[in-house]
Parts: C-alpha cells; structure tokens; sequence
C-alpha cells in the first residue's frame, strides 16, 4: 500500500498542510528562502503531519490547530535534515542538493536553528501549553540525542541500550510529539493520550530501525550516498549487533578500514542480521498497532495500523 | 557605577535566578552537564535577567513569572555565545575554554541547540502565549541575524544600514525579548509596553555598538582575543564606517592582510573614528534613557537609566 493511499481519508488537510508549509518558510532574506523553498517543497512523505492529524481523529477537534501543530512536526523534521545532512557529510537529499554542500557549516547550522525557532513560533501560536511544551522538550530529546551520538562515535564495542535510546531521541520523540500532541488537542482522555503516544514512540522506532537496516539493502542510487553510510561514519546501527552475534570475526570491527569495510559491509548485507533486524522492527511495529487496540474501528483507526505495516515493508 | 550597584534593587531576584539558572541546565549526560556548569557557573554580568526583572516592577508582578522569563533569556544569549564562539573560532571566555575549543563542531552546535530548547521550555512554563510567541521570534531574528552575517562577511564595501540591522538582530532582539516580555509579564498598558520595547531596542543597540569599539580598543588580555578580531574575521564594526569617511586610503581595505591588517588596526584605534563611534553609543544610550520619560521616577526606574550609562562607560 502506498502512503498516499494510507492518507486518503485525511487528504484535504494534508493538502492543506503542503500549501502552508510553503508559506510558512517565506522569509525576506533571499538566500534563505530558496534554501527552505527547495528543501520544503522537494516533498518526503509528510509522514509525520499525517500521523499528527490521524491522532486528532478519535474526537472532534478543530481542523486549523490540528494542520498547525503537523506543520510545526514537519519543519522539525525539516530542520533535523539540515542539520543531518551537515554531520553526515551528504551532498544530495530528496534529488537536490543539501544545504551543506552549498553553504558554510555555520550558515548551515543556523539554516536548521531558524526552522526550529519557526516550529517553535508556529507552536506555540496554537495556544496550548502542554503541547507547547511536549514540543519544547522534544527539541530538547532531539538535541541531547545527537550529541550523544556524535560522542558514541567509532566507540567500540558499541552499546545495544544506546543505540535504542539513540533512536528514541532522534526518531521517535518527534513520532510521540505529533501522536501525543494530535491527541492533546482533540482533547482525548488520558489513556487514549497514552495510548498514541505509545503507538507514535514504537512506530519511531520501528520506521529508524528499518532506515538503518535500508542504509545497508538499499540501492545506492536511490539512497543517494553510499551503502553501509553508517559505518562508514562509525555509527553502530541494529544490523550490527545482530552481525556480532552471528559472526565472531567482527569482533575486530573497530579496526577496519578502506577495503576491509567494503567487504565487511558486503558480509553483513548478505547475511541473516538483515532478516533477524527486520524482524525485531516488524514486532516494534506491531506493538504499535497493539497500542491502538483500545481505539474503535474507524478509517483513522486502520490508516494508523496500515502505516505501521508501510513503515516496516517500504522499500525506501 | 558598578553592575551590581545598579541592580542592587533587584539583589534578591538576581541571586535566585542565578541558583535556578544552575538547577536549569542539570542535566543527566555528563560530557553536557560539565560545558553548562563551566559556561553558566562562570557568570557574566546578566543583563538581559537584570532588564527583565526590572521592566516587571512598574506594576505588580508574579516574582516566579519574571524570574522564569529572565532565566529563559539567560539561557539564549549563553546558546549565542556558544554558536558565535564557534563561528569566531574563539578559544577562550570568561577565562575558561570554549565549547569549540573542546568539542566538535557538530557537539558545539547541538549544546546550543540543546540550550535554545531548554530556553523555550522555560519560556513556555510560563503559560503566557505572547511572551511565547516573542521569544520564538527572537529566535528566529537572532538565527537570520547570523546567517545574514555569515554571507555578508568580508564584502566590500561593508554596508551601514546592513551593520545597524544585524546588530538590532543579533543583540538588541534579546534586550527586547527582556523588557517588552517582561512589560507585558507585568500587566502593564499598551503604551508603556512599547515604551520598554524601545528602550531595551536601543539600549541592546548602545551595547553592542560599545562591544564592536571595545574590540579594537580594550586589553588583549582582558578580551581573551587579539585586538580587532572582528575586522580580521571580516566583520565590518561601527569604528570602521567612521574610519574610512576620515581616512580614504581605508578604501583599499578590503584587500588589507598580514602586517597591513595589524597597521590598519593599530590605525584605526588611535584614530578619531573610535571617539566618533562612542559619540553614537552615547547618542542611542540616551534615545534608552528617553524612552523611559513615562514612567515614574522610582528606584527601578533609576537603575534602568543607571544601565543606560553604565553600557556605553564600560571598559569590558
């Protein structure tokens, strides 16, 4: 199934979104505006507004907050890709390319705090202090994560419980702040606010997991960079461990480099790490569909489990 | 005047904010949790909390609210300095190492980030929807600010109008968010609202004009960076535009390097442009002290005019 198909009942405000994306990043500075323009408009999948404006959908909410605070989520998103693309080094994104490999480190940088502080304004006009605040401490998690990251770095041996907390922070805290948040405005009870909070921190999860497993399956022409990126970069993602259990010679992990790595990003694509990784991201998945068991059967309702079935069988 | 003189009637608020602002930036990641210590813990001499504190007392004030709200300023202009470290690739402040100086890039941009979030969730705990709305404003001008100045660094010829606007965003935004944020925290009318809004504008104008004069004129060793670092990194301050309407070999600056650069330094510092410069300082100080004509004449009205003086008169 594809995404547009799984967000066809929520299709006007999606619509909606997209118009008021661009508006949203129109600033005076022209520099600037063709960096958000091009970043912006060059689509992705709106994954995370989609799933802020399905969890408002248990109860009538009003459709403007709802559309804001998904745009809010997505120029997080935005801004976190900028900021990515910096630390990773990456030339191209979405076909264009990134706003790094145009501009200084610095201009970069403050390309992606602008975003946040634009998501912060956009926020806090909705006029709600707790998802005001649910956002600011998102930002926080966000931030802490990559730092923690950027320390972990070429560390070895790497650590299971970090890179789980890792992909808490980085992925699914912005995941949980548009569930939990679409749910705050729709003024849902407190279980049900638990309940897709829940729901958007293991979809989180399970969609990072299957990006780093795709960092190394995937094709590299429609990645845009180079197969095994991660660790290359030294970042110990989720087909490692499982390759570490499996194969006793990676013990030496740390050491490789130039052709060793290409071989060794060789070995771990071709062997059963790639299928024992996938699998823990389908039953991540699937505790997030078990996270919507104590919602009733309605399209919004099968549009949330559908996307947790897309988020593990998508290709890229 | 010393600054604690002048503050000396908001003492008690100034030692709370100074407890709080460490309990604020507690955090569980011990490599983070040291920078703030470092970088909070070695003081400075809190201006924007000072201004904030005091644009509450013309009318009765939650305390809590304008502490909140001067702790949340605190903690941008630290995430400011932090960023311009890294951008000026500075190497000391208040006498210790900077982040940059320790860290990678990337680490030193996600500790101001971090800042910058925490700062908004501070700001939103105060469940005041145009103060939040302000301070995510300010974000935005202080990040456009800095991109601005990235891209404009060493063009020639530098541009006057270009040089007012980026310090009103870079400096003057944060006085603003204190004392137009801290008005309205205090209930006070419209008209007295923007008469703080201007007075913190101007006098964030005076400051940081009085910081462009001082890096050419101030103590090596008390700045904690060589002499005229800013024209060295190709930033065009104040005594500059007065230097070359004096002096029209200045003309050629543009290409000036190596010796001539520290000739040229040493050329403008004792040159008339630098009592020029501080002539407009003085000028702007007095548009702040104007600004405060509708108010009555009270110990915290007082101390803001104190301030006024106080900015342009200091030799650090």
């Amino acid at each position: 199934m594809s995404i547009q198909q799984i967000f066809a009942p929520i299709q006007n405000e999606l619509q909606q979104i997209e118009a008021r994306l661009r508006e949203t990043v129109r600033v005076e500075y022209i520099p600037l505006a063709n960096i958000f323009e091009m970043l912006i408009g060059s689509g992705g999948k709106r994954i995370r507004p989609g799933l802020c404006v399905l969890a408002t959908r248990f109860h009538p909410t009003d459709p403007e907050q709802a559309i804001t605070l998904a745009i809010s989520t997505e120029l997080v998103h935005a801004a976190t890709l900028i900021h990515d693309d910096l630390i990773d080094k990456s030339s191209v994104r979405r076909g264009s390319p990134t706003v790094n490999s145009r501009w200084s480190g610095t201009a970069t940088v403050l390309a992606g705090d602008f975003l946040l502080a634009r998501a912060a304004d956009i926020a806090a006009s909705i006029e709600n202090f707790r998802v005001m605040r649910i956002f600011a401490r998102t930002l926080m998690t966000i931030c802490e994560g990559e730092i923690r990251q950027d320390f972990a770095r070429a560390h070895w041996p790497p650590n299971r419980e970090e890179y789980y907390r890792h992909i808490e922070s980085k992925t699914a805290s912005l995941f949980v702040a548009a569930t939990e948040g679409g749910a705050i405005l729709s003024g849902a009870p407190e279980n049900e606010i638990a309940a897709l909070k829940e729901y958007g921190r293991t979809l989180g999860m399970a969609f990072q997991m299957v990006d780093d497993i795709l960092d190394f399956t995937a094709d590299e022409n429609e990645l845009g960079k180079p197969v095994g990126s991660d660790l290359r970069q030294g970042t110990f993602t989720l087909p490692i461990f499982y390759y570490l259990e499996q194969d006793a010679r990676a013990k030496t992990l740390g050491d490789f480099t130039g052709a060793d790595i290409e071989r060794l990003i060789d070995a771990i694509r071709n062997s059963p790490a790639i299928a024992a990784a996938k699998a823990e991201a389908q039953r991540t998945a699937h505790a997030a569909r078990d996270a919507l068991a104590i919602f009733p059967d309605t399209v919004y309702r099968r549009a949330l489990i559908e996307l947790a079935d897309y988020v593990v069988e998508r290709t890229l």
